[in-house]
């Protein structure tokens, strides 16, 4: 036993009155996390064993084995027939959960909800993977639903849309929406493993394609250049059907937006270090999120706050004239925003006040440091904030009017 | 970057067409828990650090430091005088929530409230530990609350109940009931410490003792054959005022409980290991706990299920009779009931059919080999059941006879 009995420093060492004494016990574990993140090719073709595999089936002559699939109720009209066919030629026998997918529904009752249809399946506490499909909302609802479930039971993570393949899919963060807050009950639990078969996101509308090739625009910001060129070089082809295609330029866009995210997460899985580079764009954006109307994606408001970071790093001169304009303009190629009519310097100051209680207490704001590299601040002032804002406008402007031309 | 790129299996080593490959990245990282457990001597005495400094301070000449404290409504009403002079002191502005500890409000709806309650007193994200004070309902859902919030906020545990101190209060379980079933919405999620002072056991009923007696009881049976010559040597003394007290044996029974309790968790914490020697008596409890009318309070279902225990352990010869004998007179003499009208064959087939569910489809029974030391069965027959059902109530004949007379 490696529990150590320790007199605490409030009593004596020597107290006379053993009884007396207080005893002291120190606790001290280690939980290790493993789980792979895969790209596979024809993840539905029922000859590939990948799927199959991750739900712990390696070969299909034997008895019946029964899963419990949550899926989004948009793939499974898209995807169900395939799906269908994939899960009988392996012999399993499915339950299905079909979830609407909108963040409207991602809340607590549909995580409960999720719970029930584990209860009603009879699940066992270890043996019986859950299998989650869908985009960011469907799968962090499940990952949070396999968190609370027995205090935990494994699930493995199908992410379908560009979001969840660079990045809502791939960690182990789970969480639903609550009073108001995005995010704001949740819990840190990792899937067995993440499958990404990009095939999936051909059926995407360019909106949810350029919502995604947001977060990717802030990987190459902060901490891929060559990442940031091969963006800048297909950026009129950032299509649908490019990304649910075979292209090289694609591939390698994606694996590298992933390989990035993974060497971010992977030294700070539980987020002991508050101060996260992969949050830059994530500072000024949550009150937009939950403001804007008409309903704003998150990659949108994402891409409003790193183009105004953007115009905060060039006027600390951590990005040159140059620079700044090539990552607004990339930015606005990709189909994303730069301003919104309600993000104002008295929403900014708000918006930082409460990003701030979330990171307990300091700024820690991520800022390109030349493009492809970060820092942090924490003395941002109102007065940048301005001229940010002032620059932005500018540029906005400029883009209307070559709109008009 | 210590992730690997791999290509895995099903894709060739050498194919030609690079872009067809699947690429696989493993994710692997530590989590380090560690908490300390402390018996502290008057840990409402404004002169004694510990709790000051559990809750982050070191001297009482600063600012007001705001804290929220989510305490059981019978512990306020019992020491919340103490409390406040205590908190008042070490000048602290404390935010206070206070719930009914009963088994009925352990919900969800109880532990989303106490999230609430940590929006409204504006909690940072790591900086401000939140304070749980009271019995094993109110830690465990105070836990999972903490564990839940921004996905997770530091707490401590001051466990008021025997149950709480030894058991409930001291591991990292947290959860709430759910759907008909005990726990069955939690999550792990340790506390940054655990604080127990005995004086605050001067207060509970004898009933509640007696409760909290059955799971010493248990560290007794299957690890720790002192404990059970303590406890049964002084079996007649285990009143209230006796714990609450500075008595040596008490002392003794009190830490060789916590201590042998936190040596079964530490290896496990998280339970990766589902043979756990701690589930001594909670095979068929928890159906039984379920269903008893009128309430029986968890040792007590424990109790009755130790009982039975131990008449299988004796069926197969793994306790003598004169063993056996000793086991199930101990826990009468601790107010301890050990048979139910509910507890028969059909009872416990379906209690052990569900806990084999909860130990992943096999039985992983503890069982006392001797006094002092466990072993596990995967095999228990309906037979054996019966005998040993016909043996406790032969005991129980027994006993109500002696009562008679
Ligand atoms: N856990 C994390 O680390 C993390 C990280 C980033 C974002 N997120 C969360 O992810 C969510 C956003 O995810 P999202 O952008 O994927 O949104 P989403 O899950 O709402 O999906 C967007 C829409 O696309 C549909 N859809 C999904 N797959 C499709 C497909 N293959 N073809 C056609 N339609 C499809 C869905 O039904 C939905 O209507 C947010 O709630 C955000 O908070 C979580
Ligand atoms: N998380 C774990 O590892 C774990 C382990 C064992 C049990 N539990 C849970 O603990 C719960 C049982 O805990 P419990 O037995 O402490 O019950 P409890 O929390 O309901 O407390 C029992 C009663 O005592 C009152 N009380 C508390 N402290 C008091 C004091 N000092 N003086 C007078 N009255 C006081 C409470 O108001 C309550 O009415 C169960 O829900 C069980 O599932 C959890
Ligand atoms: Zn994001
Ligand atoms: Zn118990």
């Amino acid at each position: 036993m490696n529990i150590q009995t320790l007199y605490s420093t409030s009593a004596p060492l020597h107290t006379p009155l053993a009884k007396h004494s207080d005893i002291t016990w120190r606790m001290h574990a280690t939980q290790d996390v493993k789980y792979n993140v895969s790209i596979v090719n024809g993840l539905l073709n029922p000859e590939n064993s990948s799927l199959a595999n991750a739900c712990g089936k390696y070969n299909n002559n034997n008895d019946k084995t029964k899963r419990l699939v949550v899926i989004d109720s948009m793939v499974f009209d898209l995807y169900g027939d395939k799906l269908k066919i994939y899960f009988g030629s392996w012999n399993f026998d499915i339950s299905w959960k079909i979830l609407s997918g909108d963040e409207i529904n991602k809340n607590m009752e549909s995580a409960i909800e999720v719970t029930k249809s584990m209860a009603d399946a009879g699940l066992l506490r270890r043996g019986e993977v859950v299998v989650g499909i869908g985009g960011g909302v469907l799968l962090d609802v499940v990952g949070f639903a396999s968190s609370l479930y027995r205090r935990g039971v494994p699930y493995i993570r199908i992410p379908t849309t560009l979001m969840g393949q660079i990045d809502a899919g791939i960690g182990i963060k789970t969480g639903v929406n609550h009073g108001d807050h995005k995010n704001r009950l949740g819990s840190y639990f990792a899937p067995s493993s993440a499958l990404i078969d990009t095939s999936f996101l051909g059926s995407l509308n360019q909106r949810h394609i350029s919502n995604g090739v947001a977060e990717i625009i802030k990987m190459a910001l902060i901490k891929d250049r060559a990442l940031f060129e091969l963006l800048d070089s297909i950026s009129s082809h950032l299509t649908p059907g490019a990304f649910a295609s075979d292209d090289l330029t694609i591939r390698e866009i994606m694996s590298r937006a992933i390989a990035g995210m993974l060497a971010e997460l992977e030294p700070n899985l539980w987020e002991a270090e508050l101060a996260r580079c992969v949050d830059y764009g994530h500072t000024f954006s949550p009150s937009l999120e939950l403001l804007a109307t008409p309903t704003l994606l998150h990659g949108e408001a994402v891409a409003v706050d790193m183009a105004l970071c953007v115009a905060l790093a060039k006027g600390r001169a951590l990005l040159t004239d140059e620079e700044a304009d090539r990552a607004i303009a990339l930015i606005g190629k990709s189909g994303l925003p730069i301003t919104h009519p309600i993000f104002e310097q008295d929403l900014l100051e708000k918006a930082l006040a409460d990003t701030v209680k979330h990171r307990d207490g300091l700024q820690r704001i991520p800022l390109t440091n030349g493009i492809g590299a970060a820092t942090f601040v924490n003395d941002l002032t109102s007065g940048e904030l301005t001229k940010a804002l002032d620059f932005i406008a500018e540029r906005q402007h400029l883009r209307e009017q070559a709109t008009v031309l």
